[in-house]
């Protein structure tokens, strides 16, 4: 399979945090539309400005729901704790459009420790909070984002979860912008071997004292870095 | 951390079949005193003499219980619908000893679909079977058998949970011996995320028309091959 090109707008909802702030530069450095959102409008547009001038484009930063009321692909990227609040506050302007969760369900203090929500995962959860007029696809749940904000290779693959397989090639292709390899990993549902493996990735950095352990698939070749 | 070394007797139960029997090969090869297990005693003796014509050495084939009843470390291999069954069958004879659980809850015909048991994972659940006198760790959930039964290297790590260090230390010592890298990846209940992690890997192979995908962890300098 060769990657879907992007078409539209990216929306980075929690586009001032550290994995929202890393997607967003990756994606404006390789030329992709994006607005930034952020609980507060004025920590966007800051966080905006900042990569306007880092990357040489025009970036808007607004609260959460209008920079997903603005795009086509909505990307979440909040603490679990806030993924519910997120989610219910988007969800009049989100119909019809491609939302992708990053979120994990860590609980601290116990981060790594699987404790799997009650929906199975929160990719489910995002689903069931969304209603079936969205297409949620979970994806970048692994991935380390002091790396990611490097600009060099992240040696970890993106796995992809959703019930469609024209929607998660669309977020395969936005993991390939990324300078990510991303590969199909099946249903929505799926998501929680993706989610779990966050805790287990955490564990493993305590353990071997590793800086940001990361999963491979071997075997597979996907698109992608 | 260095691994620690394999004292006393291997119970493989399941080991007539891929996994067991790929498992046990690499064992034998490597010097360890064996016992093959499965529901039919014959059958296991079966097994058990292919085994020892192959790597000349001695392996005994009994039944499940009895096998278990036999050996210091009891390694379970069996396909999800048995599990109840043969750790229930075991249950009388192996307080105080390491059980080593490697079952993946694939329910057919969806195996290319995460359906985690309601205990949260295959492993909490062989716990709560067996007891609080047991010790439970699980492993060897990503591998593929039919690439384990070649003598070659497979390029798949084995992620080995449970709740105490020194117990996944010998497990991650049966993952080394049978020529596989063990990274302890935290608690019994993490297991879940390796379990599901395996409809993930069959839906990489159906897709990308992949012979045995695997699982690496990228940045960890843990023990093995």
């Amino acid at each position: 399979m060769s990657p879907a090109t992007i078409h539209g707008v990216i929306a980075v909802l929690g586009g001032s945090g550290h994995l929202g702030g890393a997607l967003a530069r990756r994606w404006a450095r390789a030329g992709h539309s994006l607005v930034l959102g952020s609980r507060e409008a004025a920590k966007a547009a800051e966080a905006a400005a900042g990569l306007s001038a880092e990357c040489g484009v025009a970036v808007r930063g607004l609260s959460n729901r209008d920079a997903a009321a603005a795009a086509d692909i909505v990307v979440v990227t909040v603490p679990y704790a806030s993924q519910e609040r997120v989610l219910e506050d988007i969800r009049p302007v989100v119909a019809g459009k491609l939302v992708v969760d990053t979120t994990v369900p860590l609980v601290p203090p116990k981060v790594m420790r699987v404790q799997l929500p009650v929906e199975g995962s929160a990719a489910v959860r995002a689903q069931r909070i969304l209603g079936d007029a969205v297409t949620v696809v979970s994806a970048f749940h692994n991935v380390a984002a002091h790396k990611l904000a490097l600009s060099g290779p992240v040696d970890c693959d993106v796995l992809v979860f959703g019930d469609q397989k024209e929607a998660r090639e669309r977020v395969v292709a936005l993991a390939v912008a990324a300078g990510l390899r991303g590969l199909h990993a099946g249903a929505l549902v799926n998501s929680a071997a993706a989610e779990a493996l966050t805790s287990i990735l955490i564990f493993i950095n305590k353990t071997y004292a590793v800086d940001g352990a990361g999963l491979r698939i071997t075997g597979a070749l996907g698109t992608g870095a």
